[in-house]
């Protein structure tokens, strides 16, 4: 059997904890497309993105209420806009709503003073829409975002994949107080199941992933690291890979020492531990 | 075990009906090729198009003969004029034949008057070879497409993704009568199996695929939502696929509550309960 | 059950025989490359074409051996020109070598002199070799092709993909005495396996595979159609696809009435029955 | 069952010897997303590659250790230079460290003098920081580079996919006393796991490259060919996919005849052997 990698200093989880479990969502109806693609989405395409408001987003919080789990909301700030009632019905779950850019820009084609505001616009956003300021962003980071995020006094950031468990990010050489909460292609979503015309990239059939998303968390588990599941509710809101989610979420609550935590959470509980 | 989606309001399904299932067939014939590819069809890819008429749409006639089903086929103009043995030989099985273009035309290419021609042209092409004029279309969907066949009478269109169920779509914002039929790429067979010399895109098997044709109806039934099965007789008619699909069928048709039906029998019962 | 497609003649095969199965082999070798890719290869691409003589071949006749069935080799007149001991021992072992082009060229860019002198050209190099003019033919068509191989006296040719049974070939509208033995990708080893850098295309396991092969041969046995592998030494001949390929072999001649045959046998049967 | 293919010798193992397995490991860190991506690697791409320092290489050097392996690494002389602590530790360890170019340059853009010095400086470089000067190299090959290598001394190169089982380079069509250890696909790991946005390429799960590892390691085992898995810590070392690799030596570790050397040790062996 394997055991814990050596060289690695597992973080020191609250009494009982063995493995801390964030499930987070990134709500970016039709943003998605254009992010994903380099020609203009199609209609079809657009349609896909708004599968998130009329489907994925409320077939996700009927989930998580059976399951009785708080998740973190990544919302652009254009889209809670856009779609307020989605954004009010998260937060009124009790879930955290964290920064995901205005309209998900590309911040490596921002100078910093228009990615500042960019930032300061997606805080007041989200704060006007649901009453409370993301504390965390999950951006495409540029040059100048990391600083950025530690100037403003933001918690934490979720994009980078250096790491299995959340480290404190540099700035400018310097760790700073901002906190990394790392992810990865294994519990992602998008990596097996977006798709549309013309996208060459791998399809898999939920089956398949069940048994990623199993085998990394049992790893996860055992190595005492941390799993963070970066989804999308117009992919895996799915009817048939959201029951795959659901079970896989049942399999790791059925295992002692996981907390399934907002990213806030495990974000606040790293700046007490961490070096 | 999950249960029915929070916020979305299930359509009441005639007595007895929990879930309708559409088998919907595209007869593109090569033109599916001159769609997929950016270069000019080969030789090879004209011939998988001609699979279609050869073998395709007879295996599935055979098929749907023997469940007792009747489909919905989408033909282009063009193919039933070229293959009208082809377009009567399905309208005797007592198929649906709906619109699919003229020449499976991108319509975000066409202005409003040469859309409308050319829905007229397809309308009458098939009026011509079958006797029926079709009431429904499944077009590569421009501005002015849902426009035009709200004013030409159409009653439901089937192209879009953004949801598990019909609704009524909008023209300039106001609901029209028009009723769309959702689709989505978990019922389709292009996004698993098509294939040819250049396209990098998936190609999985079909006992991979049927897992999740099985998984998505078993969610679709409970949340008592429908299945629309977009399929072309080239792809799924290769025989170790149309063997999947048939086992897919009978395990549907094994269940209490399963509705066979045409897309225009689904649209027209959508017309008398939808708000 | 399915059972036969209605509207598709069968063709009536030799008392006996419900199936034929053809295992042909195209002997490709770097040239595979150069069709493949749009850049120039690599050393690691030439270097996966040249397994085909140092591995693969060998590999594969000694399986031919061992299960005692002769087979179709479409070797390019170039390749059996620098790899004459590959050519000699492949016909030796009593297997057809049929014409592949001379450079594996693509007919759609020659003129019909040029594409006559290369004709002219691979049949009389596999003859200076091996001591027999090649009968059949696979190639990249052009608009000339089908009728200068008529012309010429070839008896098949076997690239195309409209249909799962052998048939008469037209020329400018008529029907030729030519035979097509239509391939399809189900039955190829490039669709699955094939790969290199830079290659976006599916990559699947033998295990995966397995399932369409039976499946796929399953049902054109009970379709009574026909099978025609399209394979090459260089991808099926890895020692564990070759295995999977045995084992699917011996499937296969496990059930009465399948008849394995080159694709020459296959075609000289039929100009006795076909119409 | 299928046994040993004809016409290719197998190489006279050390008695008790049938098949050596070499576990190599090409440490890239972010040199590999400059080699995969034609446009500049994003933060992410970046992050993927400072896995292979972070997590990658010390969990496999943890379970190389529990499984009582020496491997070989492959190391850029410019990723010792940066991560010396990481090079000496695998030093440590007992592995072999092996050339992999400076800034795992194409070499096929270097005048022969260039590559000389690339080549000189590499050495050089490994030699300062681990004490030992690499006796092999995997490169990407230009059309100078198999004679350099031979100039320079190097014992064996390993890059090439052409035979399964190691055999003597030619030099200007000359043998030479240069080993080459040929790779394949089907032991990599970026063939099935390597993936980043925008990235058009196969991506499976652990489960079934399981199975593909196994089918060919047994292949090898009763053709007395030889293993080389080509592997990158910052793919094959994720949690769950470390686990399958070693579930998969544990399996081959069950087999009599079963050698785990490095690389070096195997050239060192067949320069006693090869003709």
């Amino acid at each position: 059997m394997p055991i814990l990698s050596e060289g690695v200093a597992p973080i020191p989880w609250p009494r009982g904890v063995k493995c801390p479990v964030v499930l987070s969502f990134d709500v970016d109806a039709d943003l998605l497309w254009n992010v994903w693609l380099t020609k203009e989405p199609s209609p079809i395409d657009v349609s896909q993105g708004i599968y998130d408001i009329k489907v994925g987003v409320p077939r996700v919080l009927a989930m998580l209420k059976r399951l009785g789990i708080k998740a973190t909301f990544f919302i652009p700030g254009s889209i809670a806009e856009r779609y307020p009632d989605t954004a009010k019905e998260i937060a009124a779950g009790g879930h955290e709503i964290a920064h995901h850019g205005y309209l998900h820009e590309d911040c490596g084609k921002l100078t910093r003073e228009e990615e500042r505001e960019m930032l300061r616009r997606g805080s007041a956003t989200i704060k006007r829409i649901t009453g409370e300021e993301p504390r965390g962003a999950r951006l495409t980071l540029g040059r100048t975002t990391i600083a950025n995020l530690s100037d403003l006094g933001f918690l934490y950031e979720s994009t980078l994949m250096d790491d299995d468990q959340p480290y404190h990010i540099s700035v400018n050489g310097k760790p700073s107080r901002l906190i990394e909460l790392p992810v990865c292609f294994a519990f992602n979503d998008t990596s097996y199941f977006a798709y549309t015309f013309g996208l060459g990239k791998p399809f898999l059939t939920p089956r398949e992933v069940e048994t990623v998303y199993r085998d990394e968390f049992d790893a996860m588990l055992r190595e005492k690291k941390y799993c963070m599941y970066m989804l999308h509710p117009q992919i895996i809101g799915r009817a048939s890979r959201l029951d795959m989610l659901e079970r896989t979420v049942r399999y790791m609550k059925s295992k002692p020492g996981v907390w399934f935590a907002t990213a806030l959470q495990v974000a606040e509980f790293c700046q007490t531990v961490l070096p």
